[in-house]
C-alpha cells in the first residue's frame, strides 16, 4: 500500500516578494491554475494514494493554511513541525509513524512545490517506482536534465533491473557545482532527480539507522510517541536536537555508493519553479517575450494565510508593455504594472513590496532577502 | 506696479503616474520641499509681487486646489477655466483683466512648475526685466543653453538696449527640432526662454490685437464682463470659442521678428522639471549613481487633491538597491522598492500604478499615456 509525504517547508525566497514567511510558495498558484502548488500535489498523486494514506509535513505556523486548502485530508495526517530541520527529518518522521501504522507501507515523498505537465506519465512513473520499492530499492523519479542547473540532484543511470523500466542508480550527487553539473549533462549518463523519492519505510529506516544513527535514534522517539498523550513532549524534546540536513545528503548518496538506489526515467513535464526566470520561461509569451504571470494576490501581510490559491488572480488590470520585451510581470498588487523600453526585466508587484530585477539575475532574488533579513528589514519578508 | 500670473494648466503627463489629472505636477513636491512647485513659485515670487496682485489661472478642476495650497491669495485671484485654452488665452485673460483694474500694471508671468536654485538672483533678473518692460519691451528671461532641448523655446540675443543688462532678441523659436536646436547651442548667440515673460499689459494687449485679433476680441468682451454679473454667462458664451495656442507662437515669434523683444540673460539654476530622468539629474545620488526622490505621496486617486504638498513624503520605506546603479526611484506608494541588478532605470511606485522605463526613454512617458488614454484606459490617468 503506497502511502504519500509531502514535506512542505521552505518559504521559496528566490521567489520573494510574492513567496513570504507566511504565504510560502507551496500555498501560492504562481500559474493562473485555481489551485495552489501543493493542492496541485495532493491532486496530482490522487490516482495513487487516497487522502487517508496522503501526509504533509509542514512548519507549525503553516499547519492550518494546510488544512484550509486541503480540506479532504485527515487533519492527524498534518504534521506540524516545531522548527525547521530540513527534509531528512521531516521525511523521516512520517516515514517512521507510518511504519508504525502499516509495517508493510510503501512510501513516497513528493514535493510540495513542483509542477508537472502531465499527470498521467507521472501516475505511470510513479506506480513503477513503487514496484520497485516494494523489490527493495531507494527509488527515484529522474528526468532528462536540460542544462547544467546546480541547484537539482542528479542520478548516474546504469543496467536495468527487475522490468527494464527500472534502471540501477551507480552515483547520486545533490548540487554539483556548475562545473560539475554540465559535465554531467553533456556525458548523457545523468539524470535530474525531480525531488522523488520510494521506498518500503522499513528499507528506508534501516538505511537511515546505519548513516544517521542520531537522527534515527531520535526519529524513532518521537514516532514511538507519536499516537501517545506523550507527543507534544517527546516532539518538543527531541526535535531541536534533530540534525539538520536534506535526505539527499543524509541518505541517497551513499546508498548510491552501495548500490541500493534505483531510478525510473520519466517525461512528464516536471518543473520545480524556483525562481522568476524559470516561472516566466514556463508561461506563454506575447509576441514581444513578454510574460505576465497570473499569479494569485498574496493575503495581507501578516495574518495567517487562508486558501488564497483557491481564489482566482486578484489583480484583474492587465499590465502594459511599451517597447519592452522579454518582461515576467506579476501583477499581484491590484495595481496597473506599466513597462516602457525595457528588456529582460523582472517586475513583481506585490500590496506591500515591489521587485524589479534582471532577468537573468532572479536566482539573486534570495540574497536580496538575506540582505534585507541581515539589515533587520523582516516587515516584508 | 508689477502684477504676476502663473498660469497652471496642464497636468505633466511625462511624470506619470505621480502627476495625475486630479494631482498635476505644479500641485506636487518633487524635491523633498515642504512646498509644491506653485507654492514655490508663489514664494520665490513674494519679495517682487504681493499676494494681492498675485494671479494664479487653472482648471476649473484644479481652483479648489490651489486656493487650499495659497491661502494668502485673495479667493478672486484664482482664474478658474472652464476648458483647457493654453497660454496665450490664460495670460491674455489675466492680464486683460489687471490692465482694467490698473492700466500702467507691469505683468510678469510665470511658469507653474519650475525650479530655481537661486531666488535672489531670479528676482534682480525679473526686477530688470519689469524695467525693460515699463520701456515698453515684451521681455523674456534666457538662460544659458545645456543642450539641444526640443521642448524649449530659444531667443537669438542682439546688442544691450538701455542700461545693458537688457539684450535685444533678434529671433524667438518655439520648439525647434533637434538639428536646429543644436544649431542654436553651437552657435552661442542663443538663450533659452525660461518661460518668463514681463511686460506692460497695454504693450501686449495691443500685440495681442495685431497678431490675433479674435482672441483678443473674445478676451476683451470677457475681461469686460469679470467684474460684473455677466461673468459666467459671457465666460460659458466665449471661452469654448478660443483659438488655442500658446503665446510663444501666438505673440512672440512675430513681435521678435518686429523688434519688440528684449531679453535679460539669467542664471539662476532653472529647471523645467520635465521628466524623471531629469527630475533624477537634479537630486543628490548615492555612490552608485541611485536617486531617491521624496516625492510626496498623491492623495488617492479620483477625489480632489488638498495641500498634499505640504505635508512630509508619505514612504518612509527606504528603497533596497542591490548591483545596481543609475537608478531612479520613486517611492511614492508607502510599500518597500527593491532593484536587484538594474542600470538606468526609473522606478516609479504609486498607490494604484506602477512604472518601470528605461532612464533614457523618459521623454515617452507621455506616449505612454497617451496610449492608455486611446485604449480608454483612463482609471489612472
Amino acid at each position: 500500500m503506497l502511502h504519500a509525504v509531502i514535506p512542505a517547508g521552505g518559504s521559496g525566497t528566490r521567489l520573494w516578494p510574492l513567496s513570504r514567511a507566511d504565504h510560502p510558495k507551496f500555498l501560492l498558484s504562481l500559474t493562473g491554475s485555481a489551485t495552489s502548488l501543493l493542492q496541485g500535489t495532493v491532486g496530482r498523486l490522487s490516482p495513487l494514494v487516497p487522502p487517508d494514506r496522503t501526509y504533509v509535513v509542514t512548519g507549525g505556523a503553516h499547519a492550518e493554511a494546510v488544512a484550509a486548502q486541503l480540506p479532504d485530508l485527515p487533519s492527524e495526517n498534518i504534521f506540524a513541525e516545531p522548527s525547521p530541520r530540513d527534509s531528512c527529518a521531516a521525511i523521516g518522521l512520517a516515514t517512521a509513524v507510518i511504519a508504525r501504522r502499516d509495517p508493510e507501507a510503501v512510501v513516497g515523498s513528493f514535493a510540495a512545490d513542483h509542477l508537472v505537465a502531465d499527470p498521467d506519465r507521472f501516475t505511470a512513473a510513479v506506480r513503477t517506482a513503487a514496484a520497485g520499492a516494494a523489490d527493495g530499492w531507494l527509488m527515484t523519479v529522474g528526468m532528462k536534465p536540460t542544462r547544467p542547473e546546480t541547484g537539482f540532484g542528479y542520478v548516474q543511470f546504469g543496467e536495468p533491473v527487475g522490468s527494464g523500466e527500472i534502471l540501477r542508480v551507480r552515483r547520486f550527487k545533490e548540487k554539483p557545482d556548475y562545473e560539475l553539473a554540465a559535465e554531467f549533462v553533456t556525458s548523457g549518463e545523468y539524470l535530474w532527480n525531480a525531488s522523488v523519492f520510494v521506498w518500503r519505510a522499513e528499507v528506508f529506516l534501516a538505511e537511515l539507522a546505519r548513516q544517521q544513527p542520531d537522527l534515527h535514534a531520535g526519529l524513532t522517539r518521537i514516532a514511538d510517541a507519536w499516537d501517545t498523550d506523550e507527543r507534544s513532549a517527546v516532539l518538543a524534546e527531541v526535535w531541536p536536537g534533530l540534525k539538520k540536513i536534506a535526505v539527499d545528503y543524509a541518505v541517497m548518496e551513499d546508498a548510491a555508493e552501495r548500490g541500493r538506489v534505483a531510478t525510473v526515467p520519466g517525461d512528464f513535464g516536471w518543473t520545480d519553479v524556483g525562481d522568476f526566470r524559470n516561472l516566466g520561461d514556463l508561461l506563454p509569451a506575447d509576441d514581444s517575450g513578454n510574460v505576465v504571470v497570473p499569479a494569485a494576490a498574496p493575503a495581507g501581510t501578516g495574518g495567517p494565510t487562508g486558501p488564497v490559491a483557491s481564489t482566482p488572480p486578484a489583480s484583474g488590470v492587465e499590465p502594459v508593455f511599451v517597447d519592452s520585451r522579454g518582461v515576467v510581470a506579476v501583477p499581484a498588487g491590484g495595481r496597473l504594472v506599466t513597462v516602457l523600453g525595457m528588456k529582460d526585466v523582472i517586475v513583481v508587484d506585490t500590496p506591500d513590496a515591489l521587485l524589479v530585477c534582471a532577468r537573468d539575475r532572479a536566482q539573486d532574488v534570495k540574497h536580496l532577502v538575506d540582505q534585507l533579513r541581515s539589515a533587520d528589514r523582516t516587515d516584508h519578508l
